[in-house]
């Protein structure tokens, strides 16, 4: 399994033209991983082969596996012709509360749960990110998009792949990650930020993806308290970040966008923190 | 829950004005959908609350959990506060298939499988298509996009959803549906049409995104011929429709497209089938 993107060979045809011409694409890899915990699949993602250590810690800290990274003990990954099996062990403490996790899912059935009880689970309330006092300009949240699309070499090359990068106020995009699916990249990201030492609360997530509600309940797993999307949100997303103190920033455009919650960390003004 | 998108008010800041505008954004509902068969959930999908028999009607066939419509002996909604159960139930012969396999999967972890089984599962070989007779022209391709644009009322006034359509050479698109996520709207579609007995082999599967494995997989499911997107696909999905004998075109823009894969079923012509 490799990382690097494919040359495809297509057919390219220009209706008016009426000819077919021979061109190239680049196209990116997608590939299951699966993450095991103590040898059993916890789920598998289709995802991009690459920063797979990162996608695996951010994974466990955004499913609530684990709290820390040094909740987990081991981490292996296992190559495989048709995808990646990455192999996690994690503390005892840990180990044993997933496995009370399982169990109280188990049983002959699906996932073992009723459907309110499954509802309830999607919708589980995230923790309130509080009265951070992360302040952002309007420059910083352009400045924030744009230099994140610097920090997207993948998307570069393929136009097809998502990114989500952390902005913080006078140093920019501090950790920055891409995949073929929105929700990966953001795992990605948080799994980089922890492996970084870097404080959720010091900054603001910044994607290029629309905002559904995961992608809020992820943000406040870490305790960023702004979210910046290149995107629209849904409505449930809205919600979901005024319930979670979060400011939703969407729909960046050129030097125009939106706040649709918690407008009060996000000022007029139009120079970005200094570098 | 409503279908209805939300009309939600926003602070918009453009950056060189340096002023704060009141405006309001119409926002797309997103709920969590819970399909339950025989009293237990299966699984939990966010999803736009529309369309819904057609969503658990093609969920079911897409994951294989019955091979027709006749399958399934009832359906029920249970409207909750914080989403939707959808209660299903399966004749007798598919009811005893899903215990089945539900205890195949069963245990006191995760879902029961190791990592290799799991990037099979994830992987499993999808149905050729077969040499099915559909042969479309350039003009066929792109009318089927403008088309489907013309069948998007959510996304007209969001901006922020996705659609599946079915385009029938002579007959334009016969179904079209949509929903915040892109499996989503596929499936809702795949369930339109086994509701309509239009046969997927009759033409082609049209949608707005990007093309990821699942996407070919559920084109396969229905037996459809040609795949059409808008945007791009990955290597997998273009491996996956290779060897399923799909035609996938994508990156349609303007009059221009490109066909990865089993060119043969398009013709370079100018003009669509007439309607």
């Amino acid at each position: 399994m490799t990382a690097r993107p494919t040359r495809h060979p297509v057919s390219r045809i220009a209706r008016r033209k009426g000819g077919t011409t021979s061109a190239v694409r680049i196209v990116p890899e997608e590939t299951p991983i699966a993450f095991s915990y103590g040898g059993t699949t916890h789920a598998v993602m289709m995802a991009t082969p690459a920063d797979i250590e990162d996608f695996a810690l951010g994974f466990s800290l955004s499913e609530g596996i684990i709290e820390n990274a040094s909740d987990i003990s081991e981490m292996a990954v296992e190559d495989h012709d048709q995808g990646i099996d990455f192999q996690i062990t994690l503390v005892g403490d840990r180990r044993d509360a997933l496995t009370a996790r399982r169990r109280h899912m188990a049983g002959p059935v699906g996932c073992g749960l009723c459907g309110i009880e499954s509802i309830d689970e999607a919708l589980k309330p995230v923790a309130s990110v509080g009265s951070v006092g992360l302040r952002l300009t309007a420059g910083d949240i352009v400045q924030s998009v744009r230099l994140l699309s610097a920090r997207q070499p993948l998307h570069n090359e393929t136009g097809a792949v998502h990114a989500a990068g952390f902005y913080v106020p006078g140093k920019g995009i501090v950790a920055a990650r891409e995949d073929v699916g929105r929700h990966n990249a953001l795992d990605k990201l948080i799994g980089a930020l922890a492996r970084a030492g870097i404080d959720g609360a010091s900054g603001a997530v910044v994607v290029t993806s629309r905002v559904s509600i995961e992608m809020v309940q992820k943000t406040a797993i870490i305790g960023a308290p702004v979210l910046i999307a290149v995107s629209a949100p849904t409505a449930l997303a809205i919600r979901t970040a005024e319930a979670a103190g979060i400011s939703l920033v969407a729909l960046v455009r050129g030097d125009e966008f939106d706040i649709y919650t918690h407008t009060d960390r996000i000022q007029a003004g139009a120079n970005a923190h200094v570098a």
